[in-house]
Order: C-alpha cells, then structure tokens, then sequence
C-alpha cells in the first residue's frame, strides 16, 4: 500500500474495520462538537521556515521528569486495542518496544496490564482510573509496579461517560471476546446512584464517586512512581496540580470523547504553560496526525505529544508493524518540520516558530 | 426510537408533523437570518471543564423573583399547540406539571388560558398582548389572575408582523379548528390603518397601536402580579425597563420571529446583564437546542433559559410524554455540563467558565 | 405570482430575461470579486430591535441638498433598460414617477434622456459621462438642463472598461435595436490609443482621456445644478472633492463593475463619512436588495441609497408595475425596520442602531 | 480559445497537460496547505480605487539593484519546462525576449543553461543549487557567468525534498527524454546519509548538506553578479540575509513546494519589508495569478513579483506565444490595476492602497 505520512493510516483504518469499531473509535462525544475542534486548532497556525541554520547535530531526544525519551511521542492510553487488532495491546506494546515509544497503558485494556508490560519496552506508563474502592486501587497500582510500568497517569477528566452518537448510531457493542480484563474482581459499579427524592443521577450519583483532590493526594502518598495527571484544560487547574505536587499534566480534552463542548487542548495549551511556569512537564494530546500537528503543540508549550486514535488505526492496517510504521512517519516528519524551522532540538521550538494563520478556505 | 439527547425531537419533528406546519414553526421571518444567528451564536464558545471539584451536593434549583424552580428551564410562550398536536396547550401544560416546569401560556392559544391552567402545574406564567382596547386586556389580566398564573409576560417586540417566508412557500394556513380561542370576544384588529394620504401603513397604522412606555406602566398598576417583559435585545432598553420597576427582562429575539437581522439574544446577553446590574432577573431565549446551549447562556449571564420550537417538537413527537422527556433529556444535559464544569449551582456558572471558540469548519 | 419582498425580482428575473441579458447585468467586471463582496458587507451588521418608542409620527422623508424626498430610495443610473424590458428607461421612469421616486438617468440609456425625462416625476437627475470633446459634454449638460434634470452625477469611476466574464462566457451582445442614442453625433471614442513605442495602452491610452479634477471644476463651472460626483471609495477623495465643492457623493463600487478587488462602499462608508463631516450628502449604492441593506447603510453614514441592478429585474418581470412596486416593497421593508429600531425618522437611524454581526456559517 | 485573462491559462492548463505532469507541478509539498494559503493570502485585501488622478505618464518601470526593467514581473525558476512544452526552457526564453521579461533559470532545466541564455533576452538571471562538491558549484557559477547571466539566485528553502502526494497519487515520473542536463558530470547526490545509530536521515543526513551561511559567504566571494537569496520568511533571515550583503531577497514558500505548513509569503511580507527597511530590493513569489495579486504584492512591500506555476499552464497550452501573452495580459492587468487605484507608477504603489477585506463567503 502506499503510506507515505503517518495520516494515511487514518484514510485506510476504515477498510481494516468493522464499521461499529470505527466508529466507536473515531466518533466523540455527544455530537463531535470537540473533536472537531482537535482538527481546528491545528489550522490556525502557520510553521515559520528559518534558513541556513546548522542542525546537522540535531535530534529529537527529551528528557521528561527525570527519564529519557528517543522522541517526544507516546501512545496515549486507549481503551481496548482488540477492536483494532486481535493481538489487541500486546500487539502495539511490541511496536512501541521496537521504536523507542512510551506506551501508557490503559486499565480499561483487553490485554492483562502483565501481558502488556511483557511485551513493551522499558519505557511505559500505566494509565489507572480510581475504582469506587480504594483497595482495589490500590492493588491497581501495586500490579502496575510490579509489572515495571514507570509512571502513573491518573485520568481525572471524564467523570461521567457521554454518549458517542456515532458509535450508538453505528450500533456499537463490546464484542462477547473483548472486557476489561484488568478490572476482573474489582468492584467497578458506581457506588452511588442519585435516585433519592430530588436527586441527580450525575449530581448525587456518579459525581459523589468522582475524583477528588483528596484521591490524587491520596493517589500520590501510595506510590513512589511519578503520578501525571490526565485532562487538564484550565489554566488554574493546572495551577493547582503543579502545587499538589504532580508529576507532570497531560492537556487533553480526552479525544472529545468527554464533554462535547469542551475547547481543544491546543487552544488553552499557552494559557496553561505560561501559568504554571517553565518547569512543568506538560504532555498534549488531541487531534495529533502529524508532525506538523506536533511541533506546533510543542512550539505552543508542550514537552511531549501523545497520539490516540491514530495507534488504532494503524493497529487495525498492520498490527505492530502498522504502529510501529507510524510512529516513525510522525517522527520524520517531526524531524523535518524542526530541520526546516532550524530547531536542532526539542527544547528550541518554541512559540515564535507560529505565526497565527489566516483561516483557510473549506 | 433512538432519543438521546433533547435536539433529537428537532431531527424526529419531520416526520410527526405536516410540512406546512413545520414550516411556519421552524421558519423565522423573512430570510431566516435571525433564525441562523441563534445557532451561530451558540458556536461561538467551548465550555471549559474543571477537575477534581466536589459537586455532590450540586442541584439546578434556582429562585427567580421571590420562587423556586427546580431547574432554569421555561417553556416559552408558543402559539397554537394544536398545530404541533390534538391536545394542544393542555398535552403540553400535562408535561410541565409532570416534571415541574414552569409553563409561559401565550394568549394566542389553540387551548383557552383556563383549560391549560387547569392543566399546568402551580408553576405557570401568562403571555399577553397588549389588545386594541385596554378593557379587553384588562379583562385578559383579570382571567389570568383568577386561573392562577403566577408572573405576567409583556411581550412586546412584534408590533409589526413580519412574513415567515419558509411558511408561506409551505402554504401555510392555520387548520379551521385551531383559532385562538383566548381572544373571542375581544377586538384584535388594529384602530388604525396609516392609509390616510402621505401615511405609513406601519408608523400611522400598525405602530400607532404598538405598546407604549404608558401601556408598560398601566399593565403594572392593574396587576399585583409580577410584571416581565420579553423582548429586549437593547442594553439601555433593558435599563429603561428596570428603572419602571419590571420583575425581570426576557432578552430574545422572538426565536428569530420578529426584525429579520436582529442579533440573536445571546450576542447581547452579556452586555445586558452589565448594564442592568446583577439583581434583574433575566431569562434567555432563542436557540436552546441543549443543556449546553443553556449552560452558555447562564454563563452569559441569564438566569433561566426558555425553549420555544423543541416543545412543539416534542410534542409533535410524543405528545406530553415527549414533552416530559424532552425536558428531563435538557436538565440532564445540563447537569452533566454543570457537573463537568465544577459548578454545583446554577449561581456558580459564570463568564469564566467559557472560552471564545475559533469558529468551526462548516 | 408570490412576490414578497423585494429581493424576490432578483429571484425571478431569470424567468423573465435572456440569459446573456442576465448574466451582463449581473455580473460584475473580472472575477466579480466586488459584486460578492457587495453582498458579505452587509452580513456583517444586525439591526438592535428597540422597544416601546413611539414611532406614529414617523416618515421617510428625506430633505437632500434643498430638495424633499418621499423617500431615501433612488433609481441608480444603469445602462440600457431595453435590455430589460422593450419600454427601457421611459418604462422606467413612469414607475419612478408614480412612486415619487428620484431616478438618476445614466448617458447610456436606450431612450434618449429627453423621452425619460418626459417620463419621469419632477425628481429626475441626470448622469453624464465626461466625453472626449468638451463642446460634447456641454451639449449634453444643456439638454440634461432643458429636459429639467435637477441634478448632475458625474461617473468617474470608470476610466477603463474591465470585461464583465460572466457577460462574456455568455457571448452577450448589444442587440441591434439597442444602442446609446443620448451620444448620436457626438465623438465618444477615446483621443488616445498608447499604441505608442513603450506605451501603454491604459496610461497613454484610455487613462490619458480619464476624467480629472479640472474636469469636475469645468463641468461646475458650466453648470447651475447641483453636481455630485459618483464612484468614491476612499476618504481622501471623499475630502478632497468635498472641498472642491461638490453637492454630494455617491459612495459605490460601480455594482463590482469597475476595478475587480476594489471594496464593498459599505466596508468604507463609515471612514468616509468620519472624513468629511455630517454635513456633506453621501448617496450610497451596491448591494441594496431590501430595506434592511438600505438601513444599515444609512445608519453607516449615507443619506439616500440608490439601487441597482434590482431595477432592471423588476423591469423585466413586470415592466413600469414591477419597478414601481419594487420600490413600495424596498420603502415598506425600510419602514419595518425604522419602526423595530425605534427609529421614526431616516435622520434617527445611526451606527448605534447596529451591531457587529458574528459571520453566519455558510 | 477565449482568453481573458492570465489565470484562464491556469484554467486551461488541464486540456494541454498531462495529468500527472499536471499533478506534479500544480500540486504542492504534502497536503497542499501552503498552495492554499498563497490563494487564500490574497483574498484578505481589497484594492482602493482613487479619483481623477493623471496617471498619464504613467509606466510599470522598475529599477532593481542597478538595473532597468519595463516591469515587476520576472520568470520564477522552475524546473523541467519540458513536462509542459517539448521546446523547454528555450521555448520559454523566447517567450521572456519577445515580451522583455527577465527569466529566472532554474538549475534543474530540461534545457542546458547555454541554450536557455541563447534565446533568453538580455535580462536573464541563473538559480543554481548549492551541489556537493563546491567544485562543481563553482563550475556551474561561471557557466552561468559566461553564458550572460546577470544575476544569481541561490535557493535554500528546500534542504529536504517533501512529498508532493498529487503527483504520487498521479504517479508523477520523469519522462525518460527529460532529466537535468545542467548537471551531468557533477556530483548531485548528498554526502551524509544520516543512516548510523541513532542518526537522523534529516538531521544527520540531508541537513549535513544544506546550505549555511558560509556557502552564502562562499558564493558572494567567487561571483562579481549580484547574489540574491531565495525562499525567506522570517524577517529574522531577510535581516541577517541583507547584512550579509545579498543583493536581493526572494519572499517565497517555494509555492508551497517546501514545507508544507509554511505560511504564504504574502502574510509575512510586511513584517520583512519592516525588518529590512526600505533599501533592499525583495523579489515575492507564491500564488500571483493577475496583474492585481502582483499590485498586492507591491503594495505590501516588494519590489518586483515572479510567477511559477502560470508560465508552465500558458507554455503547455500555447509555447512560447502562450508565455509571451500570459505576460503581456498580467503586464495589462497590473497597469489596470495602477491606473484605477491612481498609481502611475510602481513606487506610489504602498500601503495605503490596499483595504483589509471581510472574508468572502466561499
Ligand atoms: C477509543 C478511545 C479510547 C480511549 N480510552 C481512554 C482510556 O481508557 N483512558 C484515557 O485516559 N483516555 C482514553 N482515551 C483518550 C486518549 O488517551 C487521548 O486523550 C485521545 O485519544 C487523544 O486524541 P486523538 O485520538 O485525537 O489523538 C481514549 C480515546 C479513544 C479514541
Ligand atoms: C411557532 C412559534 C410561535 C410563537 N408564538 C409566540 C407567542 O405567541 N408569544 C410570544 O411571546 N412568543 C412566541 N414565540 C417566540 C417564543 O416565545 C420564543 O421567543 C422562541 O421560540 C425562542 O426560540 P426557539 O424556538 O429557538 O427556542 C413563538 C415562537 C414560535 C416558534
Ligand atoms: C447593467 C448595469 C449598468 C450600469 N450602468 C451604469 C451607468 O451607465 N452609469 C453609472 O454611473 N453606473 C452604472 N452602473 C452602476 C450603477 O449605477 C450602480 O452603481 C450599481 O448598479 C449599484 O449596485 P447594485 O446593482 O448591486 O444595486 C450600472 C450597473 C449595472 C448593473
Ligand atoms: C513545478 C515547479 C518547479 C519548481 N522548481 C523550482 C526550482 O527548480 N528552483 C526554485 O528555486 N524554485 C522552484 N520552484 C518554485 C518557484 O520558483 C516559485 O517559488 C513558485 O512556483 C511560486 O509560486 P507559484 O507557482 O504559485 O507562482 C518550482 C515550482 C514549481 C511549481
């Protein structure tokens, strides 16, 4: 086939997929009001070109919270791989072990987090949701531990799931093979439900098993992994993060797979970065296809990018060699965006790269 | 069916109704430009999430002149139910009691204020129009008071009928059973016609019985009823209408009904709520297809919202079964925003909540 | 037929002309870049509603240089009115004296301008062409006098032809029956060619015979009416020929006929008329296809607007009747508007009667 | 065939061409989105029309770094003119000499830079390639030099080739009668391959080849022509460009060809002229396809403008005399142009000439 960017896999996901899958995978929230916005964002800014720079020392190395990384992409964590490939996680661990990648796994995987750790590098990260029982988080994070994974991304921005209009349109349903084996033995349910007299089944349901301040704190005091915290879009909430004390902060409106409504990532990214300072790592993802889409969340103050959908969709074209395959495309294509912008390294991209661009035409 | 969310009636509506009828209840006036200004206007901002907050104890309550609701939604004052479904005002007075919403009856009404009263739950306000002789609306206010409707609604901002263009290349002709019953009795046409040599069918006709700054006051001193007026879309006629001691200001643009290229309400809320202060009560119509539509324009500055045409929807759908829902669906939605967006109250969803949205791709 | 607003005689024209007609009449020189924009400029602003003002005593009457309006509506000139109707600009000025409508009678008319004037009401302007002999141009100011012309309109915005490609692609042709009769027996070809070694065509040539500001100064001089220039669009010449002594000026991008790119005169009426004051009479034209557009330019600056092409249209659907009652439409839409705006007269209409519209999605 | 004007030679293109030579040259690097945004860069100007004003000395003049030219527009370097016209370069250097027009040769012609010189006009400038081996730039330096090259134009916007995926969608090849003559028996490939551990095929491969300061250094020191510099963007570059002495600067995004994601040149054009000051000469390149794109370029800074994709269209539909008319009609465009906007010559060509233009509606 004829792959020459690492977007081509998104063209071609959908002859490797069940209609139902894609859309479950593609689709957003509500009505794609965020997703939409992911792409948007990206459009409005322009990538200056410098000229005559030496960059013949160049590279795409980072150093993020203490550990080095070949390149500034991770996967980010999504949920069951095996829509995409039956080899499911372990399948794309293997990719991200044969390119240098940084996979954070998700609990919510069709593959055993042990078996994914198995196959990945060393580089991985686990991504736990605070179940309504803190022992069985915490057993969550000691098997994460155990199972070698570097640092811990608590997702803390969808409290409450929202429907995916295309995936109910498309009829979605989890095949009978695919469950969060993760959570096996776990208690999963929601404690609360909210139906008293007066109540909110959101307010006083699943809001009340929220995450709370109290959770990362608490999160933080059991482990000695750094804990990331995943979702953020207000600047003062990133504020407050930093000063509890987090590891670093994944911008992230969730794919738009959260509140559809919510702004893009890369929209709020500079409010973010110039409030909490130039010490917080930060990680961006939303609507990355390219290494364009990249350096521009770089150059807007990210430290590091992670791709979602796109790992799926190259997953379902190829399995590992799809993912893999893609993973060097956007690092290429990343390294020509910096060569052409006279950027040697990561940290030398920075917002002066941008110009802001002159909405194009539809 | 498949009704997920509040805006699924409109997409329904279709197919539950006769075109004509369609026509005249979904099409604005003129070219439709104040109908579209609404929708655009709502795109126009992304709400930002905020993490980590405890809203367990978060509730859509709110007092508005001196009364509890339990939730900001309103259902406008629309003309002629009948033409949605059978029942009439009185199917749709039947859904508002069922789920606590407070019900605008309008004079133009297929049903009679009584019938609909009897109906409604306690929580029902009135909708007249000012009549060519102030006995007759006198006697309009007097009936209203006596079926138990609480707060009277001056509308005043169509003095002039504007065509409905979509209406008429529908053929639109109101059903000879639909009249509006309210008004039998009275006289309804205009004194004055502007046909004199030199005069204006529209300033020496329709405009010499337009409401007055006198009609305002008058209304006020014959009822001991809470006093609104709906229709301001003008900062310094909204403090006009404070200062003469009105309970609270409906900003709308009559759902796109009246001047065809009026802006759409929410484009001047925020304005309006600078210049009257924070103690007017206002409520926002125009456009509310969601509880995010209606979160944005609490955000904005209302403090309670009205839908208009999705209770026709509805109600051409699943008569007040359909209503109900609809209504539940919207609080629902709005819960989920408020809940997403830190905010337990209503009181605490503010400007800061929202993010200028770079305009999407059509 | 279902004629409702004015615009509808844009919509039916097609029906009622031949299509090379059509498309010489609608198009605009070039790429019709400017008759586009013509149509965006007016997207930009919405019209404040105002309530509760009485408005009983309102008219549109203008007083224009000394001279009363009925209204502030005038018949822009256009060439050849045969081309839409066999009666051409006598049609014309019957229906402009019927509906005390001013119209501007253009050199290039298909009647002469003795036989429209006998037509017309006692508001008839008259719109020469600079010709290439002085003693032509005054001869046809002498006959423009004697046939009670009240004012002269200088065109000076069109000193080379731009191919109209829409005329073009539809091999429009001046039929045999049609031509310029105001012009028998005057020399109207340009002195200059620029065929010249190293000249230009344009410079030496057309340019060469372009009108200039001795010109406006001579044709002053020999002329007791009041005379305007049209075809302004940046405030500098705005100033300058209000210190020349012009009567008025009319603010027009040629309909997008002259120079392909130029702005819309609505995007520059505001900046001209900041330029010169309040006092000088500003006529604007472009675009005018309701009486909300003839609003928002008089609350941009003008004092009357004259329209177009939408003339020929109602000419071609219903001859004298049609102009005539395209106009009764374009002054009742202006006096909807005035009445919702709370303005009761044209002099009440102001910038404060407008707000930045947010651009509607397509 | 009608034509009209210059861009009808893009519209006609299609008729003449291969598709996949097509695709190849009108596509541009990835996604096409610099390609866009040179269009698009143009639409966000309007040109003022000016009054009586006597152009009639008017002339498109210009004198650059010492030279005389009879007006701004200049042959782009592009390669392999035979891909549209089985005469080449030659074909088109007659074109340039008929209608004295200086011709930019490309390095990478069909044609040897001898026989283009040959039937070039005495105006015609060299853009050669820095190579690997001085040796063989040098060479190609006093090729140039002999064969009457009066100025040379270094290219350094595309260290690094990217993708143009029309032509691979197209399955652009070179035909096999067509390859770079100029360079036969030189060293054309790149040194570095960047393929050790760890190395980048950018950083470490191509970019070790790309041009640096010093080869600019370096080629000033062996020629007595003036030395331009082609593809700037950042007024950073045109700044350090002009203290190092170059004679020139070409603003140009490679018409897109380059990195794809650069803004257009015209955006960035004021900012440069600011930068630089008043004295250096800067050549704009990117998107022109009338005479008034080319008075937008003036107006916002340059001094003369080059066309690329145009001269290719009008050689494939009609050789040298579809160059030579293109030429002459963007010559007649842009007098237009002047002459309606009250500029005689290109000098009065500024600023102020120009209106930023609400976006047009698609
Ligand atoms: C199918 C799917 C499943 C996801 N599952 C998770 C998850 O389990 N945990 C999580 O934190 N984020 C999850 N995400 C969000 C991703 O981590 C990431 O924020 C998002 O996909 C980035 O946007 P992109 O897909 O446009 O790259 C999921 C996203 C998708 C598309
Ligand atoms: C079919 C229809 C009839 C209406 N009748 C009335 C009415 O009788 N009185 C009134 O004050 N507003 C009337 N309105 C306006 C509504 O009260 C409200 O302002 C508008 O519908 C809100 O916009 P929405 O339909 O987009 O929600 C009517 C609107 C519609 C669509
Ligand atoms: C077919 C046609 C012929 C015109 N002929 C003349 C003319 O002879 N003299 C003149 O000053 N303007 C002429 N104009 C321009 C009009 O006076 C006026 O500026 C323009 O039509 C206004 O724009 P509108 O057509 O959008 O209303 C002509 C316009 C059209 C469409
Ligand atoms: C087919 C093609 C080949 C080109 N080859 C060269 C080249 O050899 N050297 C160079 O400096 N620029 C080259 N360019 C870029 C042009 O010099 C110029 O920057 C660009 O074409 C201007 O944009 P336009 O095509 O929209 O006018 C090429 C452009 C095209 C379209």
């Amino acid at each position: 086939a004829d792959i020459r960017s690492a977007q081509d896999y998104a063209a071609l996901a959908p002859h490797f997929m069940a209609p139902s899958h894609l859309a479950y995978i593609s689709g957003g929230s509500g009505y794609g009001l965020s997703v939409a916005a992911n792409v948007t964002a990206f459009e409005q800014w322009a990538i200056y070109p410098r000229l005559l720079r030496d960059v013949s020392h160049g590279h795409t190395r980072i150093r993020l919270a203490g550990d080095d990384y070949a390149h500034p992409f991770f996967l980010a964590p999504v949920a069951f791989h095996k829509l995409a490939h039956a080899g499911g996680e372990v399948e794309t661990a293997r990719a991200a072990q044969a390119i240098d990648t940084c996979m954070i796994a998700s609990t919510q995987s069709a593959c055993s987090l042990e078996d994914t750790a198995a196959a990945a590098g060393p580089q991985r990260w686990f991504q736990p949701y605070l179940l309504p029982q803190r022992a069985h988080t915490l057993d969550l994070l000691r098997r994460a531990e155990a199972a070698g994974y570097r640092a811990i991304v608590l997702t803390v921005d969808a409290p409450i799931q929202v429907a995916n209009r295309r995936a109910l349109a498309a009829r979605f349903q989890l095949p009978s093979d695919v469950s969060a084996v993760n959570l096996r033995g776990y208690d999963t349910m929601p404690r609360f439900a909210g139906n008293g007299d007066g109540e909110s089944r959101f307010f006083q349901g699943a809001m009340r098993g929220a995450p709370s301040w109290d959770d990362i704190r608490w999160v933080m005091s059991q482990t000695t992994l750094p804990v990331w915290v995943k979702g953020v879009l207000h600047p003062d909430d990133a504020v407050a993060l930093r000063d509890a004390g987090v590891a670093g902060i994944a911008v992230s409106n969730h794919g738009g797979r959260s509140l559809d409504g919510a702004p893009s990532g890369l929209d709020v990214l500079p409010a973010i970065r110039a409030a909490v300072g130039a010490d917080l790592p930060l990680m961006y993802d939303g609507g990355i296809q390219s290494g364009s889409d990249a350096f521009k969340a770089l150059a807007l103050g990210a430290n590091a990018v992670a791709v979602g959908r796109l790992q799926l969709y190259a997953l379902s074209v190829a399995g590992a060699l799809g993912v893999a395959h893609m993973l060097k495309l956007l690092r290429e294509e990343l390294e020509i965006c910096m060569a052409m912008a006279g950027c040697a390294t990561i940290s030398e991209i920075n917002r002066g790269a941008l110009l802001p661009q002159a909405r194009r035409r539809d």
